[in-house]
């Protein structure tokens, strides 16, 4: 994911405006079409479960299994990706830093808590259902990109919130905690993916319902799988764009 | 994805060399090291169609499918992350761009004509089969990342090869074709992922061979299934990562 440098811009013998200004596009309205987009994500798949597959309840039956999909979607899509953007908010720039940690820190770990509710209903309902778990390719990257989640929050947390951590520390950290910010998120929107078409080969085989004859909620869940990979290339582009960064050196407490 | 910028480095009063500099990793040897691991899925890939489902034809039966892994991953992965890393050799950089021009052309066309012809394959064991094509969200995300890979291979063609395309129109074009060049990619291997997930679900479901009990087969297919989303996330990595972008402005035929 790359942006335009402002080289590329700087030729063009009959154009004497930067050709790539044509192409920037202001954050805030950017981030209201992301949040437009990431409701439509939740709003979807909670749709999706609630109409067509029954709804949702504690009993350890399909209807826990659905707590699944809506809580990852919502915590480790949507609510991941709003953490991750609040440093590119240029409102905040002019203030203090620490709030802005606090918040994003504070929005990550609602995504986790949400995260691992969503493993629970799953591993709930496998283990009423007498089903084994961590077996498919979609359990494995899903649990790979949690873990990783872990990871990357207990780490962050204690290189950027804890005050005693040293100044060596951020900075040879920061770099990994970014890269992997944008990476969890893409091992998330896979996962989820292979998890839409994975509950679908499950649930559609029967009669006049199969998958292969692509019935109503094949094509609404298929769009919600194609608009959740959609969501996260669209953050994971806005996070790698040079002109959306928080100018970190000019943060009076970036070293707080 | 995002790289380590130097003011990160500058700071540090107990440590006075840059610690992001303990992070720098020279571009051939991590480039040596995604060959190897590309090489390592093509290799995989093609042993679990040869080893365990059958081996291959071009009869339309399972074996005429089998071609359909091999040649994704080969061509929409591997070969395609080779062609998109062209421009980050460093030792090309002093050297005129056209050749190089014509290497990333000539490597990703090689990558979409493996990838045509592994849609072929899918295509007509369905229709020998009897089976519906283009209904799992697979095939959606699939389509859709082929589809935009043949936008991208065109328009790069007419705005970067051919002489008479407009200074304007290259420097317009650029960024676009380097976002969706990222975005392709990981399309790609979140298309494999739900592939291989989705052709482990159909393959073991019967005895003591199913999915659930996690078979050597599911072991080895998810294996690659991961390794495949290593492969794409180190690719964009190093194609954001600001050190290993060559130069352009400095490049003596970059507008030709």
């Amino acid at each position: 994911m790359a942006a335009p440098s402002d080289e590329e811009g700087a030729v063009g013998p009959r154009c004497h405006h930067r050709p790539t200004a044509m192409l920037d596009v202001p954050f805030l309205p950017f981030c209201a079409f992301l949040g437009t987009l990431g409701l439509l994500c939740v709003a979807m798949v909670g749709t999706w479960c609630q109409h067509w597959r029954g709804g949702f309840s504690l009993d350890g039956s399909s209807r826990t299994f659905n707590w699944h999909p809506v809580l990852m979607v919502t915590g480790l899509v949507v609510l991941y990706g709003a953490a991750a953007l609040v440093y590119r908010i240029p409102n905040t720039w002019s203030s203090p830093k620490l709030p802005w940690k606090v918040l994003h820190g504070s929005l990550a770990l609602g995504a986790f808590v949400l995260t691992v509710l969503g493993l629970v209903a799953v591993f709930c309902f496998h283990n009423a259902q007498g089903t084994p778990n961590m077996y498919s390719l979609h359990s494995w990257m899903g649990l790979a990109t949690v873990l990783l989640f872990s990871c990357q929050w207990a780490a962050g947390f204690g290189a950027f919130l804890l005050p005693w951590a040293p100044v060596w520390l951020r900075a040879l950290y920061k770099p990994i905690h970014v890269f992997f910010g944008s990476t969890i998120l893409l091992l998330s929107v896979a996962s989820c993916a292979s998890g839409i078409n994975e509950k679908l080969f499950f649930s559609l085989k029967n009669g006049t319902m199969q998958y292969k004859l692509l019935p109503a909620e094949a094509v609404f869940a298929n769009t919600l799988g194609l608009l959740i990979l959609i969501f996260g290339v669209l953050v994971v582009a806005a996070l790698a764009r040079p002109s959306w960064k928080r100018p970190d050196s000019d943060s009076p407490d970036s070293r707080q």
